[in-house]
Parts: C-alpha cells; structure tokens; sequence
C-alpha cells in the first residue's frame, strides 16, 4: 500500500506524509542507505534514535549476498537487518550499469558476470520485481537504464538518451506488469530518465504518469555531470510530476542540494554521502564543511557542531576524534557517520518544522547563510 | 586512593569490592582492553550498558599517540576518551619489550625507535610514572621487564628469569619513589615476575610484599608458555600475596582461565581475547565457542547465544552477522564485540553472584559442563 498526504506547500515545496506497509514517513526526507542491509557502521537502534524514518537497500547488492534463499527464508529484509521501519528497495538498474564494460544490455535486460563470483547473470524488469518482491521493501523501483552523461569524454546525445528512455519505459510496463502478477502488496515507483534534455525528461515523464504510478522517481541525475546541469534538471522536473503523488530524487546530494531540492518539489533523497564522507573524515555541520584530518583539530576539544544533539557532539571532541581518525580506530567512523547522518536528518526536519509553520522561504535563507559562515 | 573490602572467600577465591578514585569496581572483574583510548569497535555507553567497571589503557600507545600534549590538555584520559569510571594503565614495559630487536634494555630503562614516526624514544620507571600521571588513571602499573618463556627457540633459564626478576624489582622501587615524588593520587601496583620458576616468583611476591604497594600483578605469564605452565604459576602465585590487597593477573585468557584464576584467588583480569577474537568471527557462549565463518550459520536464525541479553543476541541472527562477516560491514564487529565482552562481563557477573551465594564450587562445575556441550 501507499498513501500520500499532501499537507501544505510553499512554492513548489511540500510538506507530505506518506504511509507505507511498515509505517509513516513525514516527508520532506533523507533516507539512509544501506546497501548490504546495513547503513555502514550504525546501528538500527542509533538509527531509529536520530529520527531515521526509511532506510535503503540495493537489490543488487542483496541478490549477490546474502541471495535470495536466506532472504527468502527471512520473509524479507526488515526481519534480516533487524529494522521495522519502512525499507525503499531500489531495481539494480544503476549498480548493473556501474559495471561498464562487464554487461551486456538488450531489451531483454542485463547480462552481466557476478563481481562476487564470477557467475553469468541475466537482470531483467521481471527478475527485479522478483527479488525485490524476496525484499518485501515498502517502496519498490522500476528497473531502468540510467543514462549516462558521458562514457569515455564522449557527451550522450538527445538521440541516445531518447533511445535509452525509450527502453526504460518500455521496461517500465513490463515491471508493472509483473509487479502486478506477483501480488507484491507494496508500491512500485516509475523513474523519469531522458538525460539533459528537457523535451525528453517531459516526454518520459508524461509516458509514465500515463501509466498511473504510486510515485515517480527522478533518475539520472547526480551521475558526473556539472553542478549547474544538475540544477537545471531539478528545476524542471519535479514540480511538472503529480502533485498528490510523492516524488523520490535519486542520490542527491550536499546539504545544499537536498534544500534546494526541497524548494523545487522533491520529498524523498537518498544518497551515500553521509556515511562515505564520515569514514573519510568529511563532516557537516550547521556552519559549513569540517575536515577532520587537519592537524588544526589535533587539540580542539569542542564537539564537532556545537548545535548539534547527537551521540558523537555529546561527549566527543574534536581532538578525540581526530585521534581515532589518525589510529584507524572503528569508533571513529562509527561516530562520525552517526553525526553526519544525524545532520542530515535532522535538516529535513527543520525543513518540515519551516513548511508547517509557512516559514520555508525564511529557513533557505538562514541554513545558507548558517553554512556559509564556516567552522 | 584504593580501598579494597574482602566481603566473602569460599576456598582462594574471593568476592571484594574495590574503590578506587574514578569508583567502585566489584570483584572479580574482567576490564575490557582500550588500547588507544578506545575498545575497538564499541561506544563507551555500551561499555556502561554492559555493566564494564573498569577499562585499560595503554601507556605506550597512547604516549605515541595522542601524545602528551594533548592528554595533559584534557586533564587526562577519562575527559579524552569519554570514560567516566574507573581506568587501569599498563607500564608500557610489555609493549616496548614485544619490539624485539628494536629495543636495547639497559639498568636504566629501554631505548627503542616510535613504531609511529622512528623518533629515538627512553622509556624509564621514572618516564613511565610521568605519562601515567597526565594519564591520571586509577590503577598505574610499575614499569617491569616481562620474562620470555622463550627466545628464538631458546628457553629462559633459571639463571636468566632471576636476572629479569631482579631488574623488575630495582625497577619497582624507582617507581615507588618517582610515584610519590610526583603526588600522584591514585594506586601503583607491584608485578610479580620471575618466569616458570616457583622459587623466583615467591622471591619476587616477598620483596614487593615488602615493599607494601596497594595491589598486586602476577606478570609474565600468557605469554607463549604451554597451557600446564601458566595453570602451574597461577597454582603458585595468587593466594601467597597478601589477602587484603587486589591482585591482577594479566593478559589472561579464556573464560575457563578466568574462572580457574578466581579458583586460584584473582581479582582482576584483562585480555584482548574478547573483542579481537569478535572481529576474527570466534563468538564465546554458554555452550561453547562459536565460529561464525562456518558455512552452517548463513541460514540459522538464532542468536549468538539463547541465553544471552546483549544488543546483539536482541534482534540479530547467526545467519545476519555471518552476512556481515562475509561482506567486511563494520556492522559485524560492532556487534560481535558487544556479545564477546558482554559474555566476559556477564560470567563474572555470575561469579560474583556465585560467590555471594556462597556456592561458587556447583558453579564452576556447572560452568565446565555448559562450555563443554557444544554450541
Ligand atoms: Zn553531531
Ligand atoms: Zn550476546
């Protein structure tokens, strides 16, 4: 099942709430990945306890290991990974295409050798929804072909990005199709592709509102091109999708990216940013970006962000930190990730305190200012 | 300050409570290992939920690195690491004695070069009483040399391990006098040394018995000797030391050494075992050990260990945290570290409880036949 109510809005930018099998999810929201049924270094409890609302998984990733048989025997992932919450599957479309070289698409699927074991694979828009429906995730994406901005210094051309639409629709009805056939009582999500190009991202858009989806995705985006570009997919995009429909922005983004993404219409982000800058030692805080690994903090013993309320800002200092850091200690990354998925979290829900009090303008203005200032 | 109560005895072994500057530490206890001012992989508040007491630090770790500088800035370990509760510190003197060839041992102390940065380095009694100090630890442990069972093949001979003894306890009283002279407020412990030879370590026990320090190490021992020789000395060692003083007999061991050493009349206990034994997937339960790399567990859906109330055994499978082995997620060790630790804090919980009870006998019979069923 999926609801989605829509609760007010400023400009283009809402404030929802979506109800899915495993709960409710206060939108506008960050949702943490964790693509092997673990959000990297933090526990379900620490996620739970920082207002993680939905996490991901990578089909993908799953299917490999553990496989289908102890999911399966599991009932699904929330059991194995030991999370209640809702879970947002996504198809394995993007990770199949990270292969490069090592797959083979037609418009059957995906041939691809496994990286785990070498094994032949054949992904399809039927053997997604399949996994996916082992998964038993709350939201379930369509598999599609991401269109890439550029293979080898070679820009995609209107003409190419069309055909690769193309093929994503036409997988979109058939995972439709089968998503209907096997029953799957969650919700499918179709995914809007058409690369730069605005007349395509229309076309793509159009097509698959037609096909009457729960929730539509934004795909393809956030896959090396300039920022600007970005910006302007974004502004184009989301607020032309159905406005009692909620709409997911794939891996998107900087803090900055997930506001302004906010401000065009978008409800749901995910993106391993987070957690991969804190194992790097790349921190966010209200008042800018903070590198751990600079001798500065050898000896600073404030919290990483001072307004922040998070396990790691309440007790640790920055020197501490830093020291684990330099040791390669795990409580290292262990704290620093739960800070920055923290942060991140906790933007959205100023964000949705700023939308239901119709003071969403007025917020953008003082986060960016507030970041701005610096450490 | 240390103030130790001997509350009850049931034939060496002994149920104390010590007080130390930091708090109470109820005996026997096992003290989780902090090597760099962390115990790898697990928060200090979980170290609080399973009920740790007291945790080590490492001297000469923690000398390298944070350094000094930055430990005297904090007012010593317990601010820096976020640790309230009691801390016990080694001397350094078995870490610089593990570097082998690098190192030259003279009258006055041990020259070597940083592991960290090759930076000529002299660690003294009198040095490793200073760093103990800014440490501000509760229990400092004299500066000794650690007898080898062997070198090279070459067993330490009587001649040799009565030379070492003999170093130790000159050694022993520069660390009195340099503790005193620096007014240092928390306790210093004498170490017993002598190797596998009985005459030498009751030569060893009656000097520093005269010297009258607050508490007692048995040293030298887990250290590459067979199994029958460490049970040997810990037969010989603890109950002649003196029956109102806590004694800690170090680096020790599985839970049936502990549980032999509180036979024995120890009080104290410390061992890496526990969390680096986790991270190498061997899981210590009720029943026996457990080796989560087994091709058994990727289906099974129990915990660790039925019997067991810790994070991990609340929620997770055998067949999760084999998949997280299996795919190198931080998540695998955090877990299994919070279950081995919690194992060793919950069987001297029970040890304690035993020896309450005045039936620490039926329950040491009753833990060898648990352990020898079989997970
Ligand atoms: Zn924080
Ligand atoms: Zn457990």
């Amino acid at each position: 099942m999926l609801r989605f109510d829509l609760l007010h809005t400023e400009g283009h930018a809402r404030r929802g709430r979506l109800t899915l099998n495993h709960g409710v999810v206060e939108t506008p929201i960050f949702m943490p990945v964790g693509t092997y049924g673990t959000v990297k270094g933090v526990m379900p409890a620490s996620l739970e306890a920082m207002g993680a609302q939905i996490i991901l998984g990578n089909t993908f990733h799953l299917w490999l290991r553990p496989g289908l048989d102890v999911l399966r025997q599991f009932g699904g992932l929330h059991r194995f990974e030991n999370w209640q919450r809702p879970i947002l599957t996504d198809s394995g479309g993007f990770q199949v295409w990270s292969l490069g070289a090592m797959r083979k698409i037609s418009e059957e699927g995906v041939k691809f050798a496994s990286p785990v074991n070498g094994d032949k694979l054949f992904l399809t828009p039927e053997t997604s929804m399949q996994i996916q429906t082992v998964l038993n995730s709350d939201i379930v994406m369509q598999f599609d072909e991401c269109t890439p901005y550029e293979t080898s210094g070679h820009l995609t051309t209107e003409q190419e990005a069309r055909a690769s639409m193309e093929l994503s629709l036409r997988w979109a009805a058939r995972c439709k199709t089968e998503f209907a056939r096997l029953e799957n009582p969650n919700a499918l999500f179709g995914i809007v592709q058409g690369g730069m190009f605005e007349p395509l991202r229309q076309a793509s858009l159009d097509a698959l509102v037609a096909m009457d989806f729960p929730g539509y995705a934004i795909g393809g985006v956030s896959v090396g091109e300039p920022k600007d570009e970005m910006l302007r997919i974004m502004a184009h995009t989301p607020h032309r999708l159905p406005a009692h429909k909620p709409r997911y922005l794939m891996g998107v983004g900087t803090p900055e990216d997930l506001v302004e993404g906010v401000t065009q219409g978008v409800d749901l982000f995910d993106c391993v940013m987070p957690t991969r800058n804190a194992r790097n030692g790349h921190l966010f805080t209200r008042h800018g970006d903070l590198r751990l690994r600079n001798a500065r903090y050898k000896t600073d013993e404030r919290p990483i962000d001072e307004s922040c309320t998070c396990t790691a800002c309440n007790g640790f200092s920055r020197a501490y930190l830093h020291h684990l850091d330099r040791c390669g200690e795990m409580l290292g990354p262990m704290l620093t990730s739960i800070h920055n998925l923290h942060y991140f979290l906790n933007l959205m829900r100023e964000v949705r305190e700023a939308l239901d009090a119709g003071r969403f303008e007025a917020f953008r203005a003082q986060f960016r200012a507030d970041r701005a200032r610096g450490v």
